[in-house]
């Protein structure tokens, strides 16, 4: 895993879940910054199905959010959380616009990283639609939420582990 | 859209779907290092459910694999493409193992950009699982192919635009 001279290979194989921030603040650009990460996706037909909407510590929906996952703890320790939801309507494969969503995100994530904050990507919080959409006033006629992604100054490295190459690679070429 | 002095940022800002290549080759190297992107990617529980598969343009099923999409002419002209699926048994929930797959192809698209090659994210051929499936000499049993990345050097410079950020954030923070 060399590629330091490759910021952006250096970013995507750097980059890990962070779970633990301080308290330190960040500020409004960086977090429009990052959504403009996520703004730039590619989606099939271009559709662009994502929606995003940020809760910060000092919104009261930040510690409701907490409660609809068993991650709350993260929530609670986070500045800010960035919800992604698709329009319902926008879909137009299901398959494809959940990709989208995943690169939606992965965006977020390795652009936060860049400017040298800390996510996760909640996913366990989706499971209960009906109480996550509530507790940011949106209604699940209108969206789906695909994640919630935690932001925060780190306070802790991370880590993580993948498979080899070798058990991914379908063939040799 | 500044933040070039952000390598990461500015690569997220600044790809863009490639879709005619010139006919020099790409290192095993290169496509190496854009796989370990892919392999590098978030998934829910760490499962890492994707799979990959190389058909470079001296394989017979790359123009096998071109029969099974109205955009032939891509794959025929890419030195490369990268087959990205999910092992079946390995998936735990569809959205999010779609998620996930659509982090992985946005890592590797990311990664060849940054090492000046050009992709594209082929979509539509994934609709006939059956015969792409079958051009690649695998089994709808065991995979879902979630996406063809096309990879080739840059014959044009792509473009795109994006809805405004306005439209995509459902409320001010």
């Amino acid at each position: 895993m060399g590629h330091t001279d490759n910021p952006v290979i250096d970013a995507i194989l750097k980059r890990r879940s962070i779970r633990k921030y301080t308290d330190e603040a960040i500020s409004r650009e960086d977090i429009i910054t990052i959504m403009e990460a996520g703004q730039w996706a590619p989606s099939g037909l271009n559709n662009q199905p994502w929606r995003f909407m940020v809760v910060t510590r000092d919104d009261p929906r930040h510690d409701k959010l907490a409660t609809c996952t068993k991650y709350a703890h993260i929530i609670r320790g986070s500045y800010a959380c960035i919800a992604v939801m698709l329009e319902k309507k926008a879909i137009y494969s299901p398959m494809k616009d959940h990709q989208g969503a995943g690169a939606c995100i992965q965006n977020m994530m390795l652009a936060a990283h860049s400017l040298g904050l800390g996510t996760v990507w909640l996913g366990q919080i989706v499971n209960d639609q009906t109480a996550s959409l509530n507790a940011l006033d949106k209604s699940e006629n209108e969206y789906e939420l695909q994640a919630v992604i935690a932001l925060g100054h780190p306070d802790q490295k991370g880590s993580a582990d993948r498979k080899p190459l070798s058990e991914l690679l379908l063939e040799d070429f």
